[in-house]
């Protein structure tokens, strides 16, 4: 499992009181804690930020790679704000993201090939969210074509088979987990990434929901996911999925996270 | 959902002690906490008291019986033992168990029909236990040939997938998955059950192993199985997964058992 810590984003109020008042200590420990805790990746999203997302998003990479030396996941729905935050990034970048729509494709997919980075695909298009795991299937299908001509390897697509609350719609469990098996089955050497938290959005005892879906989500064929690396049970669920499904040969990273106390609480 | 607690089983120390000392309100206590954690059917099993076990179950099904009115899951390899455990039952009981072995079917269906109960049925034979998830299917469909004289409803037939340890075999969970899946499309109208701890068994933290498993294995298929319904934070991944694969209408028994507690350990 690819793990992408979700908690540099700028809908939180703590991270964007610290964007606000340039508070780098607070950003550069977010992003070591979020590296000790587990992640591969961290996610820098300065959506909310409108009027100086370029300059916050190009802030914030030099706070986060002035402190640790990781890859780093530039995400926003602007573009120009991808371009900076590509055009700083020491370490193979990951782009969040593209869609089924064409004009995103055209102003993004070049940056993406440019800088040698891997993408973030979300199932939707013109037409908005997907319904049916058929929909998330068609959707990457479709996208595919779309990129063809960028010549990007299978390795660096990660298809976001769009999580959708459960509590707003109780289908959208299967459903997602559907699209995740026949994404699997329709591109066996991409990647299937998700933003966790959202099956979870609008219920209580969240983080027991995002826990107890990851492994059904993991059999399905997710090999990633942006989370929150610093929740100890659901990293242990990560561990423990993973030696369920044969992802952790002879169970040893299993056992050697327990010896490092990392399965309890 | 439907849970069978399993902790009634001469092989724990404390349940032989108590059988070999008739403590009759050690058992009943026991009875009593795995039906109001959650359980709706007891498991009773004696298969370790070879030399007193058609007088164990008695023992047991009539102190059962005495404190708590609720169904039964007869459960030995003997099938003198499940006669006189069946002859007793106030409530419909469930037989465990056959096997695709003939001679087991013969000797154990006839009372099985007689009593009116359901039956658990290994996807294992005479050859042993199953490896792949074809295996469990390809046994399902024999049992399934081998019984039909009894007529007895599909409802009442509970194929066990047989969990077998991931720590002596890593590839077993993607099996047993398999298989929960396979016989799910070839009897949708039967159900699937498992002895779940097996999953565990001989690697550290057994109880975060169980509570991961079971959610992939409920969206494989999986509607029963044989637990430890005291165990807080497994009961909480049944009630999450519910939730997070429409079984539970607009999540109302997700938030109704958040309300009394439920959730957190």
């Amino acid at each position: 499992m690819l793990i992408i810590g979700e908690k540099i984003n700028t809908t939180k109020k703590s991270i964007n009181n610290a964007v606000e008042a340039k508070d780098s200590e607070l950003i550069r420990n977010e992003a070591i804690n979020q590296l000790e805790a587990g992640a591969n990746i961290i996610d820098v999203n300065t959506g909310t930020r409108i009027k100086s997302e370029v300059a916050d998003m190009e802030w914030l990479v030099n706070t986060i790679q002035g402190a640790v030396d990781c890859r780093l996941c530039i995400d926003s729905p602007d573009p120009a704000v991808l371009k900076a935050g590509l055009a700083l990034c020491k370490q193979k970048p990951m782009v969040n993201s593209i869609t089924g729509e064409k004009d995103r494709i055209d102003a993004i997919m070049p940056m993406v090939k440019g800088a040698g980075a891997s993408v973030v695909a979300l199932t939707m298009d013109e037409k908005g969210m997907p319904t049916t795991g058929e929909d998330r299937r068609r959707i990457a299908v479709k996208i595919i074509e779309m990129i063809q001509k960028y010549n990007i390897s299978m390795d660096d697509i990660y298809f976001d088979a769009l999580i959708q609350p459960v509590g707003s719609n109780p289908e959208q469990g299967l459903a997602v987990l559907d699209g995740i098996r026949l994404i699997r089955q329709s591109f066996p050497e991409a990647h299937i990434i998700c933003g966790l938290s959202n099956i979870s959005y609008g219920l209580p005892e969240r983080k027991l929901l995002n826990r107890t879906f990851l492994p059904m989500a993991m059999n399905a064929g997710l090999d990633s996911a942006i989370m929150d690396p610093t929740d100890k049970m659901l990293m242990a669920a990560v561990l423990a999925s993973s030696a369920l499904l044969a992802q952790d040969e002879y169970c040893l990273n299993y056992i050697s996270s327990w010896r490092q106390g990392k399965l309890v609480p």
